[in-house]
């Protein structure tokens, strides 16, 4: 039904570029950078993808929110900086709440699962009572195949040998296509929902899928705003977020730079590049800025956050 | 400072003019009914207003999200409608938040107390602790005024007589005023924020707002999304709500009738118009309808309820 | 690592038998009926279950927020029954907010992403990337195994013939036992995480769950409110749910029941067993109570919605 | 109506009493430090008040969810100490979720206006609408009266001069009185809802309401979990929080003390005792640390995060 990497059909493609050609006149602000990229696939893993669908609002929309002004506000640049980059400092939110942006993504279930969490969002799924999955499932790359963490504990360590990766991945692709060979098999019906074998009963579709392996894909329109978006980026592009679902957070930040590229800026100085220090850690600080010499014994920090520590002041 | 009844300085008009007058390109869906609208201030009550500031999607956004499709989806505009009334019908409302609103809206405080119940949108509220509230107080029309509901134990009753009603309306203003000017009084600032009377303190603006009356007037960008929207709509247009809230939620549907037209109608039919009937009273409609004489002692029903069903029959 | 049906082991069922052997004295207010069955395991499908794991207040707890009172409100429960049937009839939903209820569930993952949609709600769920999961997933009873229903297209519909009944489950358990197969000998490590056979590397955890079929169970604590938890059992109870999910409401009503049989019984009239008639059906039923003949054409309805209507009638 | 300095009639002193000699046996488990203070009332500023009404988990709670066990989990405190703090620090807040709290306030308005900001709770308020409000109003100390901060544009500065706060108490007072005395005239009805003076009508309570000034009291059931608790105090026990409000968010800081006091002590080592740096902060801390001086100039830090860089290293 698709025939290339992103899973996009001649139709589908059609469809992205007639809307990319299209032009319509507003009164609403508009972003010009987002403009560039709307509607535009973005790959993600081996079937997935990004796909900004719509937004709402600009770096401006900040600014005349926390002024609740009657027109633009400021025509000064460099003020607008300082007041978003304040309002990033100390943590006035609701401002940032005022953007809101809507993605097509297309990813694997167990991402799925994980990117749910964020409770703060709209949401529309792919039914999969109600149609038919296709058949793609992620199979990662070798490099990306690792043991399991011995410091992190839901993480991965080393990669994998290559002959144990290969045997892997041969796995993964084995078990996945004929889980989906059984899927069709029950469903017995062709894509106009037709049976295909007379002579036995399909499966309903909710029921049919259930035999689907975790890494089938699935795709949603997600429309959030953009202070749950940094909250998902800070979160889902961290170190401890599972290396498949930090691909999409890496994408989305390149999106929001596009998009809002004051609040980004603010975002990389605040948010993503701060470091919050305990009570405790900040003692510490302050002794060796003074000169003193202060070792794990003595700083009364646990083992495990002094070394935290001493990684932040490499 | 403002010189009109809907209180925009002059200054303020030829903001709100100028993003009239403005034009942008976008590849974005727009809604032509609502571009129409966009920035102008519909008055509310004496002093404030409702202003659409912005807005994302329209009727084909909610096919296109229930779809979760790659363009703009169906052009024949009968399919849409059939789907929005049956997603209107069964309750299936994520794709309807899938649109978003933002508005500029001027209230007096005792309403922006019931506004903000509605936990699932997001605010940004001119601040007294930062500025300076206008002068500005909310004093119902004489025809307004009404003594407490002998029925609805929380709503007005019958029109105050012509004489008790200037009093009232007197009495209203006096205090406002007084408390307004001790206000201004206890700030001792002029617009700049310099101290008027030197020979005397200022106090603090977050402390000299205690003073004003709850019919003060604030203002605050309201941003939600239009399932949402339909919630507030449904429950502040309705005759058990307070007037002067019922006169905003007016206004809000007139916005919602010129932004997605299609769902509108649903939400007349499914919604604002619908009525909802108990397992009981169900069971009464059932003997009517097949020419049984019901009173409310074979009915079941409690007299309130009883009376109710009537009235929906009526 | 378990031993019964259900999926509890002796460890466990020890761990909550001294639980349910504890007595510790409170001043709070204490529901005698969900006591009773405070930490017992309620069976769902084949291996899940759901268990009360902890809650707060009752049907009183109601009363007492909607009259903010200072102590426990009036002792006659024929006022209190009243006042909780008004806020249910006119969904007064901020009281039944005031109580909680916290779950641990055992659930097939198919049925976890359906559950999950239900955003207000806390959740604390088994990681797989942190521990392993359990060999056991989701396979129906012969009965449950329908086709694909022509009238919802999102449903079932008649159940399949034995042949292909038995062969559809076949299937099902051949390839999630196959899948599960491949997950622990990727894994290839024993339950306390050592690794098994030492001349290949074992994958981490994370990405080897993405082998297993959308059928395994998982585990959560989930906690919500009473408002929430209504329209939880209230969407996934309905006919147009998912069996599976329908399993979980149903005994989630029970709970309900045992917690707070006021409410309980105030939902039963109001949602549960309410109708919604949209304002073209109540115009159809004013017609019928007055004698009038009415049929699909006369009345305006689609088809679809007079249907509806009549078996709504019946 | 009431009889002291915070609020309480005899009767309403007798139903907390009646409380808080109640026993009631549970197999729940029981927060031992927080029953001893349930149901009393904590006063705050002249007539306001926070009273515990419920809870629900302790720190075990937290404990359990991280894990989703069985049973009441480990028996070591040491163990669920490091794992409640590592949540804390990496910013684990499910878990936290899964313990709740209600609470019973009494509050000027002014400060109920700040407070329903924090959208992820469940409120009951006194309604105005259907109720009189008590005679209360907020007057506050003389040395809580304070001029405008010249240095945090939405706060309060040097204390007001004797003189100069002597009037200020003085207005305050009389404006607050006067409105009161007019609302009392409009309603014209006593305790039970008649009419006093059969002249003339009574105005809606309604609309009488909105005559009063903002300090007037109210008071509502407010209900939340652990970790918007914590969001709460973190946010208005700050310096920036205006000093009404941190007198109630300081009183619930005592509260949680009592109720979970392991997450208490990481709460106050990583949250409201923590430091957050950003990216070119840090880069200073590095610069320092290594012996090096470095200045505002060279440091790339504006004035004012110079200033705040100082402040913390002091």
């Amino acid at each position: 039904m698709t025939n290339s990497k992103n899973n996009l059909s001649k139709q589908q493609r059609e469809e992205i570029n007639a809307l990319r050609n299209s032009s319509n006149k507003t009164i609403r602000p508009v972003a010009k950078g987002i403009e560039k990229i709307l509607y535009k696939v973005f790959p993600a893993l081996d079937h997935g993808f990004v796909r900004v669908v719509d937004y709402m609002g600009d770096d401006q929309a900040i600014v005349q929110a926390a002024r609740v002004s009657y027109g633009k506000g400021t025509s000064r640049v460099s003020e607008d900086r300082g007041l978003i980059r304040y309002l990033m400092r100390h943590r006035h939110s609701t401002p940032f709440e005022m953007c809101e942006i809507k993605l097509h993504v297309k990813l694997p279930m167990f991402i799925a699962r994980q990117w749910i969490r964020h409770r703060t969002a709209s949401i529309n799924e792919y039914s999969a009572r109600y149609s038919v999955l296709d058949k793609e499932f992620y199979i990662p790359e070798a490099k990306d195949l690792a043991v399991q963490s011995k410091l992190n504990k839901q993480g991965r360590g080393n990669t994998l040998s290559p002959k144990d990766s290969e045997e892997a991945l041969f796995l993964l692709k084995r078990d996945a296509e004929k889980s989906y060979e059984t899927y069709e098999y029950l469903l017995n019906e062709n894509l106009q929902g037709d049976i295909v074998d007379k002579n036995r009963d399909g499966l309903s579709r909710e029921l049919a899928r259930i035999n689907l392996t975790l890494n089938t894909y699935t795709q949603w329109y997600w429309k959030t705003n953009l202070h749950n978006l940094m909250n998902f980026i800070f979160l889902r592009a961290d170190s401890h977020a599972q290396y498949e679902i930090r691909v999409y957070a890496d994408i989305i930040y390149k999106i929001m730079e596009s998009w809002v590229p004051i609040t980004a800026e603010a975002f990389k100085s605040y948010r993503s590049g701060s470091v919050e220090l305990s009570a405790e850690a900040m003692n510490v600080i302050k002794l060796m800025v003074n000169g003193k010499k202060v070792d794990q014994k003595k700083s009364g920090l646990s083992n495990r956050e002094w070394n935290e520590l001493i990684n932040h002041l490499k």
